[in-house]
């Protein structure tokens, strides 16, 4: 099976959180979504109650590596601000860890959010850079989705950090927030030429998590075992709407 | 079961139309149409070559009527100016055979398009009224959507004619055309107190079929046996997309 990498599939990918607290429960976490054959993963560092050991959380990694094979591995420390767990580490030694992933693993992605200091994504930028690592530059709100010229803002920055796929995931508190991220979707598509991931959460987001793909969203979280943010879908589910979507846009 | 009418149910009626010539192609059809359990039957008499004798059509929907049992049974004439097949009929002899469907036989619902002239609309509303039956007013448009003042309009036409249900099929040029009519709909659906139809068509609106329910559309068309516009979506498909999306709204 070939590597499937964000931007580079017609369907968006399906990429499953992995969010246990300790290596045993990562482990037993994965093995339950990987019977559900997700595109990619995503491993939620800051759910790791051992975060603070870089030897720990790398070790974690190669475990994962081993498990997956050649599926894609997302490496994330969302911070609280963004609607992360609460960890003992400082912006920059978060900053460190990731580039110590960076160094030490065979961690596809590195997950930097846009709110970081401009100084640290810049220092990380360059250690991926070294290193073979793409970066998703990421903006989150768990409250509201911003107005159209916030939202292009946001894509923008990670194009302008030179960062590699640029993720936006906002909170709509009506219906028409759900096609105002589309829209804006749409156009940061047109606008930039990096692949983008966006999704509108809750209960009426949902729908954004099925046809993103439709209006530039290059992947798409579900449910494996444990979801990781509201109005995530099963990823059974999911497959089977975008194989809909798919055929039905393909006449 | 218990007749399922335009606007009354959580989820969007799929309706399937039946676009027969003759007599015997309707009926083999709708055989074909019924093995999938479509909630509502659309059919365009446009197709029917008997259609400038009453008596024939009178006769088509009795065994219509007979092979769908108690599935509601929409009746469209539509005009060649809004998509349909030329017809014989000249618009005041066209209204005239909606009156005499009203009249003698038993459907539940009669396709009016809102660029009739007014007199025939007001007076297909009194005979509809005066027999029980319900009018979808519509619009179609197959080249292009129009902008958002426009499509306001249409809606608020079918209210304003006193219809029952207001129906607005529209092209889209580009993907932002499908926000912009979900846009519509969901305005619409919040201005308006009758039940709402809407569709984006062909391969960019197709999503339309699937998510117009979430802003405010109660019903969707499907292929049962051979489509009758561009982008309709089998119904076994969109039925699986329509119990996903509410699957994952619903929690």
């Amino acid at each position: 099976m070939e590597k499937m990498l964000i931007g580079q599939t017609a369907k968006p990918l399906i990429c499953t959180p992995v969010v246990g607290e300790t290596q045993e429960k990562i482990m037993a976490q994965l093995a339950q979504i990987l019977e559900k054959k997700p595109d990619i993963i995503e491993w939620r560092a800051d759910f790791f109650e051992q975060i603070a050991s870089t030897d720990a959380v790398v070790d974690v990694i190669e475990k994962i590596r081993k498990a997956v094979g050649d599926i894609p591995i997302i490496f994330t420390i969302r911070s609280s601000r963004e609607g992360g767990q609460p960890i003992s580490l400082q912006d920059a030694a978060a900053i460190e860890l990731n580039a110590e992933v960076c160094r030490k693993t065979s961690v596809e992605y590195i997950d930097c959010e846009l709110s970081n200091d401009p100084e640290h994504i810049r220092y990380l930028r360059g250690i991926a850079t070294e290193y073979g690592k793409k970066i998703i530059g990421s903006f989150h709100n768990f409250t509201l989705t911003p107005g159209p010229e916030e939202l292009a803002r946001k894509f923008d920055q990670a194009a302008q950090y030179q960062l590699d796929v640029a993720k936006v995931a906002v909170m709509p508190q009506k219906l028409e927030d759900v096609l105002s991220l589309l829209s804006a979707t749409l156009a940061a598509k047109q606008r930039l030429n990096i692949p983008l991931i966006t999704m509108s959460m809750g209960k009426y987001g949902a729908i954004s998590r099925m046809i993103g793909g439709v209006f530039g969203s290059s992947l798409t979280f579900a449910v494996g075992a444990k979801s990781s943010a509201p109005g995530q879908v099963p990823i059974a589910d999911l497959r089977t709407a975008l194989d809909i979507i798919d055929r039905s846009m393909g006449e």
